[in-house]
């Protein structure tokens, strides 16, 4: 179904961009865990709009209320049901747009599935802003999986054309990892991101905007998790990566860097390390046959430029069925890469957790 | 689960390398569909070993028995078993692989989350030879699908570092989509198949293996399948796709080419075409917030190497707990990306009849 | 998973009797289907407490407010959330409760699972309260189903030890089933309405409490829906209906009794009638081999005792893990047959929709 | 879906009773489980026909070829097919019946659903073959719950009107529960057998069948499995109980008998039992709120007489929709009673195994 995931952690997440809110339901979360409000708010706030002149001007200071699960500051292990109102809304600003088709959007897909019943305010459901759920979601992996050391962190590598610098593929510190959080755009080596920020602002000058790569690393997950072929660890990555607004590609490890490579290239070589399997390269981004391996996890998601954008471009009006024209002119983002980035490591986080509780099978 | 998947078509499968046979279960199907039998046949052999110097000597014909779901030749609308047996079994191969681990393979992590006592000969049920169910679920829905005039191709478009062509993302015809099932080596232009078998052969010849790249093609598919976020297109074919031995990369249309585009590069602009919509470009490979939007569905796939090679590798013996060494000297294919071809067709044609019955909502 | 049911509409629900909310969210909904809010609203008073002396005090209106997945009156296909703010709590109430378990309660049993941490105020989510969202669920379903002349009701056909009669098998009019709703007590014949009155008004006289039986019937169902095995209609219900809190059994048709008959009398034959193929009795309730036939779907549930009751019990303190004895001293309802009622309309409602919409499989 | 249910261990069953085979596949085992093949002989004896002059004269020896999941005597982990070849098919027998509909039977129902397309030799995937697999799968989690301590028994209470003697709520020994399947009749107390048998053999004689009840216990049960709502233990467990052709009933504990108790008679007393908590009286059958508390588990099946006798019927004729009389001269049950008590068992069993499987959440 299209708003319920997972096996052990079952989310389902509703609501359209100008509803009176949005939000999700978890069921499968462990009794008795602590949650730190805090900690989830720092999250919600990283993915929220409105923070810098990188991102859209509206604003959504993306308070939740916790509706049911917890109890006494602890988690009931009942579903957790979180609330997120909707607060800025320029409903007027969409009314046109009913009929005229967004190029790059979801509005003529959508409006031939929902028969033209769909909300079509701000994209409705198929907004980006329903990704603030799954960051909700990830907060709350995040602190249980924290208690387990297991940490996940993500960056961008490349941004409107500009490159940045990879993760050391055999692993990264929690503390480097946990440290991208708080930089003003995440990138591994800050030398990068001045020129980062140039395109962004390039495009934006240009009514236009940028794409770009996303890098995600976990450090501290176990060997053992995921299952061959349906469970496999990509395959389940994968699944909630593609259901991110915007990711058209993912790729494990090599990726695929391995089409140009041979098997004596890409095979990483095992070794013993203080009683450990260990492998001297992580080609495989930590999964081999779909199953953990014991080495960071770590994969690449390629994020398309938002399609909003105030230049004018050509369209249809499908009740009229005939061509036009179009200028978006609300608030947009340039580039959305760095909004993505939370929601990547979120449906990460949440899918470690999914896999880690699924593995005990006696 | 491992070896369950699908909604309204669910395929469960089953099988090790080694045991006595391997298998799939079909639920979901409609009654009363004519099953051409050759046509299954000839989508087997297409996966099927052995039949040229650029894979495995193993030689299996996969013939295979149905053991319910069919009368008087038609689908009863039943589970449908469809029963593989194995017949080529070297096992004696394979006995020497139970402690010491091949690099690139399932063995370390299988044996971790296995406690050891998964079927470790041939890779047991981590081996490809599990995609055989796959390619026979495909060849059934290829049948199905065809009747409603949706046709399913795919090509090499790399392999070993030799490059080929792409396919026209605005459409194939049928006609070149299913003739290349006929080819030698399914690449759309000719021309670069003499570069990939020498690649091939070379790799083969240097104890060693390549990888590659395989690009898909649906065409005849309606706009308005799939669902937002988690029944996405994108999510749903990614995670089959990344259900198959070997891949590590999914990118649809332009996918990590995003990148570096401008929005306006990107956006794929709208027109009408004889009362249909259509795009003018086709970056988005015919997918639009996890929904189709009646252009042609393309992919992209990455292919890792083959990880069993006759070189020496090395690697650990889990039931000494120190290094060794290996030399891998069975029956291997020197590349699997031709094997792939089929078995990514087959995927995606049973992943697109689920959408297709799932689409009624009323 | 605990909460999340359903195969083409799935419902996910959550909440406890004491906490913010509690609401629903509904996967699958057609697009365009105009929602009679007053519909709703009728339904959910059905169930409301205290409404009458034969139920609880406690006043709730159990007004909700539609969060998502409506626009301009009609449902968008995107998932509704329906949120039911908790109003009359009085949780002092309850406080000595933390360790004292009540019989018959989940008490026990709860705080075995969820190691203390589950909110244990007035049953936490185990409460009744918990059927709201069914309620909301079934109306949404009920008027889906009677615009195609699908309709169903429910009476109580025995409480307390004092028995009424029960439905004609061969069916209803849609007027009587829907009659049922509008009566005081929902009991086909009137005029044994008075004594069931009696004997709850006798069991809350006496602090004490009373069971009883409920028969639903469904006419215009047609035939072909559910399968074999383990979706089979009778399996489908059940399963829904044994997660109605104080539900301990179900049968269809003559149920239980048909340990007593012989083959010849327990067959329905079959007969022409305008073309359509009827059974001269429905023994069955509708449903052969797990498949409905086209006669009315009819089963019985049986309701305990509101477990709840003022007279002094023995049981056990979990913190001191000795015995101790409890009298319950809230507002409790006397009897919760009347009020579960609308909650197995509204269940079989779902469930028939679920089934029709996943019929289509072709 | 029709063929798959479960959680933890999902089962796909398939076969049609006069086809090739019928047989299952097991998703989830734990890997390294000895699998003992003469327990699971024994339990397939006890289901199987043709062994006593009161179940059918058709012999089948339900004989089954592991095909997968297992290796050297160990489950791997891996999915687990058995295949069971159809042997004695008298196929010629039901050819008469592809259009003559036998009453009680899914013959009409399974007609309109599947178009006419449906195997209707001996009833296809409907028939009572089809609990071969469940029986499997139950011998294998009888074993893995063995080992834990965990006993499951079934006995008839009724049979074409003969009462026996119910279970002592409170437990029986696991003496009790398991010597019940070396009985000619699964009786509690052997003094009633005989009188059932003649009741049986009567009802052959008069070419007709009789109805029975089952119930079943299972002891060791810890307290804590299932979960409130949609996975309560009477929810998982009626599902498969009602997916087991002919059942038309289940009650828990008292079940219907609750509806003439008061609470206080109702509600199941509690003390404390060397550090464990008890109830005095076990009326909820070790059920509250969904899930277990600890006292064994109990419940009540109502089973139809067999639908296939002797006896002329009135039915009608599908290819011209006209009425007609059959007389069923197959080999055919007088009583499916004993043969069912296996059935219940074994999906019992796998139901208990999987919910202590996902009781597992932290």
């Amino acid at each position: 179904m299209s708003s319920i995931f997972g096996d052990r952690i079952k989310m389902t997440i509703f609501g359209e961009s100008h509803g009176p809110a949005i939000g999700l339901v978890i069921d499968g979360l462990p009794a008795g865990v602590e949650l730190n409000l805090d900690t989830i708010n720092l999250e919600m706030a990283r993915r929220a709009p409105g923070r810098s002149e990188l991102s859209t001007a509206r604003k959504e200071k993306d308070t939740y209320i916790i509706e049911s699960g917890m109890f006494s500051g602890k988690t009931t292990g009942m579903p957790l049901c979180a609330l997120i109102p909707n607060e800025d809304q320029h409903s007027k600003d969409y009314s046109i747009l009913k009929n005229v088709m967004r190029p790059g959007h979801a509005d003529y897909s959508g409006w031939i599935k929902y028969k033209g019943f769909n909300d079509y305010r701000g994209g409705g459901t198929f907004s980006g802003r329903l990704t603030a759920p799954l960051v909700f979601m990830g907060a709350v992996a995040k602190q249980i999986l924290a208690a387990r050391d297991i940490f996940i962190g993500a960056q961008i590598t490349s941004v409107g054309g500009v490159e940045g610098t990879d993760f050391n593929p055999l692993g990264e510190t929690a503390e480097v990892l946990l440290g991208l959080a708080k930089k003003n755009l995440p990138v591994l080596c800050s030398a990068y991101a001045d020129a980062m920020i140039s395109a962004i602002m390039a495009a934006k000058k240009g009514k236009d905007s940028v794409g770009g790569t996303v890098e995600c690393m976990a450090i501290g997950v176990p060997a053992g998790l995921g299952e061959p072929y349906f469970d496999s660890v990509e395959s389940r990555l994968a699944h909630v990566l593609f259901s991110v607004p915007a990711v058209k590609g993912v790729e494990f490890g090599k990726g695929f860097g391995f089409s140009t490579m041979l098997g004596s290239q890409a095979n990483d070589a095992m070794y013993m390390s203080e009683n450990t399997v260990k492998t001297k390269t992580n080609n495989n981004g930590g999964i081999l046959g779909g199953i953990t391996n014991g080495m960071p996890l770590l994969f690449k998601v390629g994020i398309k430029p938002t399609p909003s954008i105030a230049l004018t471009q050509n369209t249809v009006d499908v009740s009229k069925g005939c061509n036009t024209t179009l200028e978006i002119n609300g608030r947009h983002d340039p580039c959305i890469v760095q909004r993505a980035v939370p929601v990547i490591e979120a449906v990460t986080t949440w899918t470690i957790l999914d896999l880690l509780l699924a593995a005990n099978r006696s």
